[in-house]
């Protein structure tokens, strides 16, 4: 049996790189040869005050794995094996993974919904994911990108898919005017997929000079609401209609405030952040304006793949905001880094 | 001149049975003579926290008026008088009053949501209103009431409206299960409105046990929520498909969260009461579930006409939970006692 490097989970404060047997694809799987992984903010929850998603005790009803596994959720790669019953996928193919386990039978997996599947599970939090050279995923999760998408990229379209799918759900359309709370890369994902479906008037709201920065390079408009007063700047800029849409990808009590006093008479925040604890919102702002709160999670393969076309449109840009590492400085350039706000975004490259 | 008693505003904690003079209508008015006018809950807030809404120093843009006022918003009565330019009205027409001044240029009442228009008025609170012997409103304020509804029933299809716009921004269907948190006026009329569209499978969650035998005596099945899980007993009634909308009409972070868990996949909780400061709101159960919370202002005359035809049709019940008392009584009857929660709804009737 041939063994390969990965970065193993092993529980709180506890992630190294060990040798580990490569995987067999089983009916139904491929074996990927990983590309590139991100690290993102629910790899370091999971590292610095987990497990939470990892199963720990019990093994996930839907892949039969706990506790230790190789992490890494966000990955692309090559295909270099097919297992029995596998069809339209062959070795060499350049994949990006969905990596989303769900029932298939919950309301709303019948509902089409797998993204809030009740037992929904990820491969990578639930399962040996692609922080390794190799591994094995159902051929469901697979999405084929063009040649004309880096595999860098390729690792981006998980989180970008978060990021789109909050999109889809603000009924927004060109002409319209946005505003993003957060220039993470969520905030960045938001504002990329915006500017990809038209909507050009984007106004990001991030109190950080380097974030501002970052997203100001990407040719992203933004203000600092510790000097602006945002409501006011809206309200002046759109003739007192306010924005047609906010998006918070900051997760605090000051932007959801901030939001809902700058968007529109019946016009949407969508919520696509993880809120660690209830926040303290004004709902009075909800009802004087008939305006909502909508919650975003995760994504389905609709938007991995307008993702995908807008990645072979150029419509992505990783400059200043993406940094590669290699699997072996996982922890000290990764984990760490990323909790000392050093990074925005990290990919591992498991031969690195 | 002739003059007539009214309950005038006068300021905090200040609300006296004055003799003031009958007013005359202008041009496109017409001169009601009320049938009876009920109290809410933002008539108390101004008697025991006003002015709030009532304009104090500087007249509001649309009506010129400020304290002192007559009160009174809530009202229905019999059209004895008609200003130059009325047509289509004529003295013994009886009508419900929608009380709402607005601007006509602003986004929202652009966009036909004059209930959010940006300059709103009251009449009853920025304007002279309904509880006196007469009043005089503009035209556009004017429901027909048909022989069949009473002019009880006529002063309640204000509040019922606000409760029926709420039904119409949750996007439900017969066969849908729905709750209701909170069965003061608001909330029975959220019931009665659900019932009269055909939404029989509603459950109104309450803590009071006095509200909860009011609004059962109205055919409403109730649940204590010190009492009962409520998330896990609608997950066990839906089959885990949760409810498919649930309205706020309790104000309190308690009802909120258990709303959000209760509520299913992508389904609305609407909010429909006055939040006096931000609550303590579960954000991630929004993101969970991609569930939204909607805000609902007032009502605009679909909301009259419709609430109006209902009653027509004998879907709303006024019994137990409905007072009428005389002008004289509305302080120590009428404020006094609806603040000490004595009485759910109490109507005035302006020659007692
Ligand atoms: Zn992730
Ligand atoms: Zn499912
Ligand atoms: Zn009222
Ligand atoms: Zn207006």
């Amino acid at each position: 049996m041939t063994t390969m490097r990965a970065a193993v989970y092993h529980g709180p404060n506890s992630v190294s790189v060990d040798e580990v047997p490569v995987p067999a694809p089983g009916p139904g799987e491929v074996l990927v040869e990983v590309g590139f992984n991100g690290i993102c903010g629910t790899d370091l929850h999971e590292y610095f005050a987990g497990p939470i998603f990892v199963p720990d005790g019990a093994p996930h009803p839907l892949t039969g794995k706990e506790l230790p596994l190789v992490m890494g959720h966000e990955f692309s790669g090559t295909i270099r094996d097919t297992g029995s019953g596998v069809t339209g996928w062959a070795t060499g193919d350049r994949v990006a993974v969905e990596p989303v386990y769900r029932c298939g039978a919950c309301p709303p997996c019948k509902a089409g919904h797998y993204n809030i599947c009740q037992s929904i599970g990820f491969h990578g939090l639930m399962s040996d994911g692609g922080m390794a050279r190799f591994t094995t995923v159902p051929d469901y999760m697979l999405h084929r990108l063009p040649d004309s998408v880096s595999l860098e990229l390729g690792a981006l379209v998980e989180p970008m898919s978060v990021a789109y799918h909050a999109t889809t759900l603000a009924d927004l359309h060109p002409g319209d005017t946005a505003l993003v709370f957060g220039a993470g890369p969520i905030g960045i994902g938001v504002f990329q997929a915006l500017r990809g479906q038209g909507i050009e008037n984007t106004l990001v709201v991030e109190p950080s000079a380097t974030r501002r920065a970052a997203i100001e390079r990407l040719g992203a408009r933004t203000v600092d609401p510790a000097a602006v007063d945002v409501p006011a700047l809206v309200a002046d800029e759109t003739g007192g209609a306010m924005a047609d849409a906010a998006f918070d990808a900051a997760g605090v009590a000051a932007a959801v405030r901030t939001a809902l006093a700058s968007v529109g008479a019946r016009r949407p925040t969508v919520a696509v952040a993880i809120y660690e604890k209830p926040l303290e919102t004004p709902l009075l702002e909800l009802v004087m304006h008939e305006s909502r709160i909508q919650g975003s999670l995760c994504y389905t393969g609709v938007d991995f793949e307008a993702v995908i076309a807008l990645m072979a449109e150029g419509r992505y840009d990783t400059t200043g905001w993406v940094e590669k590492i290699g699997l072996a400085q996982v922890v000290e350039d990764g984990f760490e880094a990323l909790h000392r706000g050093e990074k925005m975004k990290v990919l591992i490259d498991p031969v690195g």
